[in-house]
């Protein structure tokens, strides 16, 4: 009974800040720490990778479009070409810059509307993978259950890893419920915090219909961007903690 | 007597080129790689790297303040933690590229207004180092032979390397004209080789007061960004051989 | 038998320079001209802006997603509300540059990528439609002859006016050949110049299938990215007056 | 005894937010809104111009260095051309996009560096009065008592305004005491309030050598990016009222 916590980090840029990241660096174990393209100045870059070191966080790469002013939150359709030296100068700026802070980038998750396109659309699945494959094919790519970069990672020697959403409604199939639906978001910190030891300890969660499904996740998101997400992001922990579950980095 | 050409390559942006990578690839031994602050998109970064690794030319990041607008030439009074970041995140994103590529990131040369600032403004200097030191601090910095750099350096341990220009006007004092005043730029191809050959020879240079003045560099700075000036650049090239200098990477 | 001829104009950023825009300035009747979010910098705005106005040529505001690395090729999916605000504030941008030189904004152009993307997608071509309403429903919209601007503008009582592209080969159905298949591009001056004069004076394209197809434009497209087209441009406008049209802006 | 009461507002990006802009239009008589250059996306711009039509806030064009990096803080050294280029660009396009919401741009204030820059650099003041002059002589642009905008606005047929600020101490001289010294800044709610209103009824403050130093300003800077600022600058806002002082835009 292992699980790793990840969390997003660093998503400021400039003076505006989104989340706070030495709370959530307090209760997760891999901190998502943006690159540059939809969010994460160099000096937040800085100081996040700094802080999740000093606390043995395992830090990974969240790489992006480039799109500050919609936040990553749009799908781009760039040319393979694009999207892999876009990746590529992500993740080395920030392995670069963990490196100088005394840690390494050791896992990558994309952000958005590039973590959601990844997972069905296979030429910028590949073009991701191939900036992770030229760049350390040993770092493991955070995804979906049901998402072709399993399959497209697998090919070309890319470990991946799968996560789970403790808030998230999941149908019988094992995907997520969309946002745009009543339901979709679980809010009770109680509800969350039982489905997240479930996952943890069984591998299961229960769909909107009712029905256990399987959810072979070694990662559950959390967010921290309100006050209140940060509490509930502590609950999950704290009930994982007391269910007996390891909290450990996968990577 | 051995000499290193170096030049600004991958200075393009998205569809806009500038220069002639591909041609000054066969005609200098070490890359000024744009990190992407004032120009160099990422596939442009990678291609460009790509190609000086296919034809043994050195690589360096040529980093710069953070401004597309004005590539590179405005001075941007930051203060040294941001300076620092910005230096740190360009020259990890190209050293991880250009190491993804096969090669690496062998020196630091900071661009245009930069490049200027750094030479008298101690505390943007420091930055620059502290960057350097934080990365790698065996990497050496190209900088002028009167400048700051030398000795900000030299006390964090990292290298410095001076380059001369031979198509610029020297004073007695061993500074460049300053471009604002006429004769300030040599345009006459024998008269540019003929200095070239001089600094690589004799380490001396004719000031525009007609005395010698010793310019103890170790790379001399070619541009491409005009037909005119890559046939320059081949000329310098062409001369140094032709004089015996041997062409070869400082780093 | 009255015709226009626009292009793209003001396409540079910067340091960096796209078409010679002087030379294309003698040519044309309406200036497409970039507002700054896939090019076009505010010294180049206003400097082209003040060059059309010499020269008494129409200028455009050619709108674009905000995309400098890839030049607003790349679609972008945003939301209306977003993509209504960009445009009005290109839109207002260049108008009021335009103002300043002692001429204005005419009409509106899409560029690139929201160009090809308004003529199917009905959402974004009615957000783009409801920012050229909200700045001025007088602005006409220039647009292929099959797109669904033409109805979303009618209903808001904005005016749209068809372009047509003298270079591009013609499907029966009167769309134009994909790029990516042979023969979409005509290359040949003559063949192009003949095209251009039927469009105008008999309001035909001969198709790849060999039938006579109908095309009522009131604008022709040139371009003027490289030495060639610019000769090509002004083949059209030579044939076009030799022909006894009529070159004057629809605007 | 009229007085106008001016803030920052719209000076989010994106996703990110910066202070409470409906609370403080509810505040203030004139709303100093951000451009898109150190902040201000098009729909922010865009909801805050239709924000401050609604409750007859004027409207001002925040013009600021193209940094969003650093906010707009940090001088960048630019040519005039290009600062004026660029100042004409902000200008326009938040003047569009007010009219557009029903209302316009009645006066320039420059943001943060570009504000400070100014009031002693007769080159880039000159610049920016060009640009302003250019698209609006008669829009008046707000600056410290001072500073060099008076003169050569004055010269180029562009109104000034002069403004103060109620929580900031002043030398005996007139200036601004810098923030990097002790007491710069006053946080007491009664005394800001009360240096307020004797700016307003007298055109007085005391200075910290204790002296009484005229205040000609038409216009108190009130800021409102944290919960403690909206609280006092409504607190300035009531003093006023309740001394019998219109609060009235100046322009």
């Amino acid at each position: 009974m292992v699980m790793d916590l990840n969390a997003d980090l660093g998503e400021g840029f400039g003076i505006w800040r989104l989340g706070d990241d030495l709370a959530l660096l307090d209760i997760v174990t891999s901190a998502n720490v943006a690159c540059g393209f939809h969010a994460g100045d160099p000096v937040t870059i800085r100081r996040t990778c700094a802080a999740a070191v000093d606390r043995g966080v395992s830090i990974g790469a969240q790489v992006s479009y480039r799109d500050l002013a919609h936040f990553g939150r749009r799908e781009v359709l760039l040319e393979p070409e694009e999207l892999c030296a876009e990746v590529l100068y992500q993740l080395a700026a920030v392995d670069g810059i963990a490196r100088a802070m005394g840690g390494r980038v050791s896992y990558v998750k994309p952000h958005g509307a590039l973590y959601n396109r990844v997972c069905h659309d296979e030429e910028q699945a590949a073009a991701l993978i191939d900036a992770v494959a030229d760049y350390d094919p040993s770092l493991p790519v955070l995804t979906l259950p049901v998402s072709v970069v399993h399959a497209i990672a697998a090919a070309a020697g890319v470990p991946t890893v799968t996560e789970a959403f403790a808030d998230r409604a999941y149908t019988s199939a094992g995907t997520l419920v969309p946002r745009r639906e009543p339901d979709a978001v679980i809010h009770d910190e109680r509800t969350v915090t039982e489905r997240a030891v479930r996952m943890a300890v069984n591998g299961l969660v229960t769909s909107v219909e009712g029905t256990a499904v399987t959810v072979a996740a070694r990662s559950i998101c959390v967010h921290g961007d309100t006050p209140g997400a940060v509490r509930l992001a502590r609950a999950v922990r704290d009930g994982l903690l007391e269910a007996g579950v390891v909290l450990q980095p996968f990577a």
